[in-house]
């Protein structure tokens, strides 16, 4: 019975985030899914990209929360297109609030979107939202343990960004033992040793995404 | 629906948190359900508390984990009593687990059961597990802005554990933001600023924690 009601909410969240990748299409905007635990630094990282990203896309982002509009005020700060949405205590975005609120954005003038998840190692990694990509972040405070503990997200992103290493110094964390967990887990993950902080690593970072954006968004609009 | 599902799956809860609550009360256990966000550092700071209370009092464990056996692993070390609950890809700890899992433990000889729930600032606030206590961890690099985003867990503890004051110094994480925030969300909340690593602050945590067992354990066994 529970099992049986867990798997319809799926399908049908399979349905409309099916919905919304033909949509995309449509548009030709590539759709990022970023991932992660509270306070991994997703938004810090959004604003360095979006800034170094400069000119070369067109961004717009959605942002995920639980309540208040802090993140979203963040990103239009940057004078790009956003839309806040309110999960109202929802642990993970869904397709269907991903279909409802880009109603509100210029798709048809944006290469790339953005959907900053809710803060959780956890349930956003379940709902497929139509993107063409998955990413996460995991920061460096918060230990070697996390892949094997929450595997499914590492599992399911194509690249990891391992931001504060700035902090790193002053953690046990080891990118050996990552890349030794991410070997059983998930080789073909991507991986980017960042600082939200001090800007190391986002330039390599930004030039992958824009090499996969390119890729993809090959039709004209 | 959507809305009568949840209310149900939780009113099936409350039920079975109930029947916790009057078992742990006839065997005179107090019980503490610890909660954070993935990485904020539980299980380090239960490794020092069960150090720091030494015979004080006498202590048994539930790990909630989503796979992994890892920190039951480290919990052991300590010699004493712990299962494991692996939720296989459920986010949150529910009452019916603590129910079937507590059957392995000896209750009849412990003070204190201490629930460490899977890492995540969202789900595992709505459950009660028929705990006496809610706490929770939220460590300095996850940022301030963590109260205002996930007011739910904020809210429902009573005892929060501020970890990782160690790092503080390479943080823009302040004190008194938390506390002001926490005016609104939480003003009877205590908060202890720890640090799991150096040690710092747990002596505080753990003078209050055995006076608040004690005051509720007066029942002879």
């Amino acid at each position: 019975m529970k099992v049986e009601l867990v798997s319809n909410i799926l399908d049908a969240n399979t349905a409309i985030a099916e919905q919304n990748r033909q949509l995309f299409a449509r548009k030709g905007v590539f759709v990022l899914n970023l991932m992660s635990a509270p306070g991994a630094g997703k938004t810090t990282i959004l604003e360095k990209t979006i800034e170094t990203l400069g000119d070369q896309l067109r961004v717009g982002v959605v942002e995920g929360d639980i309540c208040t509009t802090r993140d979203a005020e963040r990103i239009a700060a940057h004078g790009i297109p956003v839309v806040q949405i309110n999960t109202d205590g929802a642990c993970h975005l869904d397709a269907n609030m991903i279909l409802r609120s880009v109603q509100n954005l210029p798709l048809n003038e944006l290469d790339l979107l953005v959907i900053e998840n809710v803060g959780n190692l956890v349930c956003p990694a379940e709902f497929d939202l139509g993107e063409d990509l998955k990413a996460m972040v995991i920061s460096v405070t918060e230990g070697n343990d996390k892949p094997t503990k929450y595997p499914l997200m590492f599992r399911e992103s194509r690249a990891i960004l391992v931001n504060k290493l700035d902090l790193q110094p002053y953690t046990d964390f080891s990118l050996d033992v990552l890349g030794k967990d991410l070997a059983e887990l998930n080789p073909q993950a991507k991986v980017f040793p960042v600082s939200a902080k001090t800007g190391e690593g986002i330039a390599e970072w930004c030039q992958w995404l824009v090499d996969t954006v390119m890729v993809k968004n090959q039709s004209p609009k």
